[in-house]
C-alpha cells in the first residue's frame, strides 16, 4: 500500500520552543497513526532527546517514523542558544518554510505545519513579509489570496479583517471582502473538512448587530448585502448575528464557521474557549497549512531534552488537523 | 433578630416571562436562605401558580417568604395576554420600578432586581429613557453616573462604552472615561463584593493591544495614560492587555474585573462562557441593582402555571448576587 504523503513541519525560530515541540510531537504521535510528519530542521538540535533519522526526501519519512523522528536537514549557521534568537539563523528558518511549501506544492508533502517564527528576528535579516502567511501566499504565487481560520474543538472562526487597527478594520470592511472570505471558507470546509453543506454564521459588526440601525448601520449597508449575495449562490448563511450571543454554547451547534468582521471578534471567543488547542489554518492557498496558535516563547525555550516544558497541545492539534484535512482532500477522509 | 431588608423584584413587562420567573424564583429560593424578596407586581398574574401573600410594606416580606410569594400589589390596567405586550400596562411596569427604587433608597429594600422590559412598549407610552439603567440613574438623581457590569461565575466585565456603534465607541473613548469607570468598578468591588484589594485588568482596544503602535495607537495615547493615573491612586491595575488572550482560563484568575473598551469586547467572552448565568449589575448608583441578562422573551411567555418553561437561571443568579452585595454592603458578608 502506498503511504499518503507525510506532513512537513518547519524549523521555526531555532532559539524558540520549536525544536522541543518537534521532538515532543514525534514522541506523542509516533504510534498514533494520527499524522506522519518530517521535520525540516537541524538534527543537532534534537538528537540528544529523540532518535533521529536524517532523510533526503519526504518519501523516506513514513518508514522511519515509528522508530525515529525523520529530519530533512536544514542546518543552522551559528550555534543555537535557546532563548537567544540570532538573525544569522534566519536563513535556515526561511529555507525550511520555502522547502516545505515546495514539497507541498509538488504533492510530496500532504501539508505544511509551521513552527513559530519571530518577525523581528527575520526582519533584521531582511525578510520583507509581515508574517508567515504572507510569505506562504507569495511562495504559492497567490499574494493577498490567503485568509486565516482559527479552529478549535469547539469553534471555527474566520476574521474578514485581521492585523489592522480596529479603526482600520472599520474603514476597510467591504461587502466584496466579506463575500470573498465567506466563499473561500465555504469551499475549504467542503474540500478539506468533509462538510458537504457548510453552514456559515455571519457576524454583525455593532452591538446587538446594530439593532435595526440604531447602533451603527454597517449591518444594513455592508453585511446584509454580502449575505444576500452569498445566498444567491446557494451558500447556507445566517446573519448578521448579534456578536455577543453567537458564540454561546447554545448557538455554536447551528453553524460550522463564524465569519467575523474583525480580529478580536473572532479571536476572543476562540481563545476564551480553547486557549491551548487553537490551530491557525491558512485557507485560500493551493496547499494545506496549519500552525500552532502561540509564539516562539523564547522565555521558556531550553535545551531539547527528554522532558518538554513547553505545552505541545496546540502543535499536536495543528498536525492532527493538517492530517485530517489532507485525508479529506485526497478522498481518504472519514 | 432583625431581618435584613428584603430585595425588591420588579414586574417587568407583564406580558413577558417576568411573572413566570418571579413565581419560579420564589419556589427555588423559599427555603434556601439565599435571598428573601418581594415582587412588585399584579398578584392576579401569579396566584394560580404559587401561594401569594399581599403585603403593604417591604417589612412584611420576611415573615411571609417561606410559605408564600410576598407581593406588593402593582395592578395592571388591562388584562395581560402572555406574549402580547400592551403599552397600556406600561404604567404598571414603570410604577413598579419607581417604587422599588424608592424602597431601596430608603434602605427598606436591600436592592432592586429588575425583570426584563421591552423598550418599544414603554416608548409607545411616552417613556423617555433608552432603558432601565438610565431610568434608575434618573430616579437616583445621578444621570450619567451609572456603569454596567456583567458578572458570571467565571468572569466580571465592565464596558467603558456601551450601547453605541463600534465607530462611535472608537470616537468617544477617552482616558477620563476609562479612569472614571475603573474607579467606580474598584469602589464597588470593595464595598459590595467583599474584595479588599481589587485587581483590575484593563483591555487594549486593538488586536494584540496595538503591538507597540503597529496596529493602532489608542493603547499609547488613551489607555496607558488611564492606567498610569489609576496606579497613581494606588489602584491595582494591569494592561493594556491583548484582548484575545485576556479572557482565557489561564488569564482569568489574575484579575477581579476586566475593564473593556467596547460592548462586545466585554460581552462576547462573558456570554461565550456563561450564557445562562450572566447577571447585569448597575454600579455607580447609591442603590444595589441587578437584573437577569435576557429579554422579555415574548415568544415563550405563557400563563403562569406550576411548570415554568422559561429558564430562571439568570434571574436566580441576579437575586443571589443582589443578596450577597447587600450583605457585604451592610457588613454581613462572608
Amino acid at each position: 500500500m502506498k503511504h499518503p504523503p507525510p506532513l512537513a513541519l518547519t524549523l521555526g525560530d531555532p532559539a524558540g520552543i520549536g525544536p522541543q515541540l518537534a521532538a515532543e510531537a514525534w514522541r506523542r504521535l509516533r504510534h498514533s497513526g494520527e499524522g506522519t510528519f518530517f521535520w525540516l530542521g537541524d538534527p543537532r538540535l534534537v538528537e540528544r532527546a529523540v532518535p533521529v533519522t536524517c532523510i533526503a526526501t519526504p518519501e523516506e519519512a513514513a518508514a522511519a517514523f515509528a522508530d525515529s523522528l525523520p529530519v530533512l536537514p536544514v542546518p543552522c549557521e551559528v550555534d543555537v542558544i535557546p532563548g537567544q534568537p540570532d538573525s544569522r539563523n534566519a536563513t535556515a528558518t526561511i529555507s525550511s518554510i520555502r522547502q516545505a511549501v515546495e514539497y507541498a506544492l509538488a504533492g510530496r508533502a500532504g501539508g505544511v505545519v509551521t513552527n513559530p517564527i519571530a518577525k523581528h528576528v527575520l526582519a533584521a535579516a531582511g525578510f520583507p513579509y509581515p508574517g508567515h502567511t504572507e510569505f506562504l501566499a507569495a511562495l504559492c504565487d497567490m499574494p493577498g489570496e490567503e485568509i486565516m481560520m482559527l479552529a478549535s474543538p469547539q469553534l471555527r472562526v474566520v476574521p474578514v479583517t485581521v492585523h489592522v487597527s480596529l479603526r482600520n478594520a472599520l474603514n476597510t470592511l467591504t461587502t466584496e471582502r466579506i463575500v470573498q472570505v465567506a466563499e473561500i471558507a465555504n469551499a475549504a470546509l467542503k474540500r478539506d473538512f468533509g462538510i458537504m453543506a457548510p453552514r456559515l454564521a455571519i457576524a454583525g459588526l455593532n452591538p446587538h448587530a446594530g439593532e435595526h440601525g440604531m447602533m451603527g448601520d454597517e449591518e444594513i449597508t455592508i453585511v446584509q448585502p454580502a449575505i444576500d449575495r452569498l445566498r444567491a449562490q446557494g451558500i447556507d448563511c445566517r446573519g448578521p448575528m448579534p456578536p455577543d450571543t453567537m458564540f454561546s454554547a447554545k448557538a455554536r451547534p447551528y453553524y460550522d464557521v463564524a465569519i467575523c468582521m474583525y480580529h478580536d471578534q473572532a479571536l476572543i471567543p476562540l481563545k476564551t474557549l480553547d486557549m491551548e488547542e487553537g490551530v491557525n489554518v491558512t485557507l485560500g492557498l493551493p496547499i494545506i497549512r496549519t500552525s500552532p496558535d502561540h509564539g516562539t516563547a523564547f522565555d521558556i525555550a531550553g535545551p531539547v531534552t527528554e522532558t518538554c516544558r513547553a505545552d505541545v497541545s496546540s502543535l499536536l492539534a495543528a498536525i492532527r488537523l493538517a492530517g485530517e484535512m489532507s485525508a479529506y482532500r485526497e478522498g481518504r477522509g472519514s
